[in-house]
This record gives structure tokens, C-alpha cells and sequence, in this order.
């Protein structure tokens, strides 16, 4: 059955970066956390639509022609297509994502050392 | 093009309760605010899970065999097919809720005086 799940709780269960942790399944979607530090890579999900939003510290959003800033209780939606960079502005950045159970962190170009297949369910 | 949504800006740009705001698309789902107060209806969505996540006081989600308690930075994820009772322990609760896009706050039984057909975008 459901129970209520605790954002700090689950962030005290691991400590690694970019590597998104599941939390919640919602429909098609899967609600997951992830601790971001420094830059990702750019990237793109062709048919998916992505969530961040912000729990800790200050996440910085670059597309190709801006730059979107994300504080603790704002959330920014990268919709299909769209090609994005995750930088963080704070030295590690806390962040709730929602997007479907499809989804793989790096996009649909080729794999790289930073993809996570099989995501973890804490 | 997207835009950084800052959850405190939405919410003071309207007061009245049970009546969600659209703030976001995400796929299929929708991201919306609402503000609670007081106990709502017992209700039940056929086909749709329902996530609601707690910004400010506390929520109680009644089920017909138990209650769960939400505190700001917890959420909770009402599967399809359970019937739920949201009941406010603090005065007034803000809540972040993810739902598809179909969803109707009063479930699928007949509609009541607070079934809101007509979502507002914020």
C-alpha cells in the first residue's frame, strides 16, 4: 500500500551524483532524486518530457540560446526535444525529477559512461 | 518556451480552496497547486494514480483503513481505485498535486459542489 515519502529521508540513503534514485511511481511516471554536482552533458529525450524540481541548492538549466535558474521551491519543465545542460551554481544541487519510466538520464543519443540503465527504487 | 515556475509566486496569485491551478505540463500529467482547508469528499479516481505533495502545513489522507500524515517536503501517491479523504491538521495546506491531465478533483462519481470542471492555468 501507499505510504508518505520523506524527501530528506530518502536523500540520507545515498550519496552519489547524477545517479537518479526512484521514489514514486505515478501513472507513466516515475518520481525520482537525484543529487547533481558540477556539469552534466548536454542532451535530449525525443518523445519525453522532464520535471526538475529544485530541493536543495541552485540548479542553473542551459539550452542552446539561455540560461534557466532553479531555486529551492521553483521547478522548470525541459519539454520533448529540446536539448539541455544541468549545471549546477551550488557546490551540489538536490532535485526531485518526474518524467516517464522510460526515461534514461542521458537522452536518446548513444549511451555514455553517465547513463544509468536500471535505476534504483529506494 | 519554458520558463522557471516559482511555486510562492503561483500561490499568491490566488486564495480560494479545493481549487486547483494548473501550473505545468509534464507529458500526460499536469502540475497543479492547490490550497485545502478543512475536510474535502471521499472520492476515487478509476484510472488514475494521484500524487500530492506537501509545500506548507500538514495533510491528512484518510483511507477507509487507516490514515496517512504529509508534512512539507513528503509526498504521497493515492493509487487508482482508493478511496481517499484529504482532511487539513494545520488551518490551510499547500499542495503541489500530479495527475493526469483527465483527472477531476472529485473523483469519477457523480459530480458534486465541488467538482471543478474547468482547471485554470496560473
Amino acid at each position: 500500500m501507499t505510504h508518505t515519502v520523506d524527501l530528506s529521508e530518502k536523500f540520507s540513503r545515498f550519496s552519489e551524483t547524477w545517479t537518479p534514485k526512484i521514489v514514486g511511481a505515478v501513472n507513466d511516471m516515475h518520481v525520482k532524486l537525484a543529487r547533481l554536482a558540477g556539469e552534466f552533458e548536454w542532451h535530449s529525450h525525443t518523445e519525453e518530457d522532464e520535471l526538475f524540481f529544485v530541493v536543495e541548492g541552485v540548479l542553473l538549466m542551459q539550452f542552446r540560446d539561455r540560461t534557466e535558474r532553479i531555486e529551492p521551491g521553483q521547478f522548470l519543465i525541459v519539454p520533448r526535444g529540446v536539448e539541455h545542460l544541468p549545471v549546477t551554481e551550488t557546490d551540489e544541487v538536490k532535485v526531485m525529477l518526474l518524467e516517464p519510466a522510460t526515461t534514461l538520464n542521458t537522452g536518446e543519443g548513444e549511451a555514455s559512461e553517465r547513463t544509468v540503465k536500471d535505476l534504483e527504487w529506494l
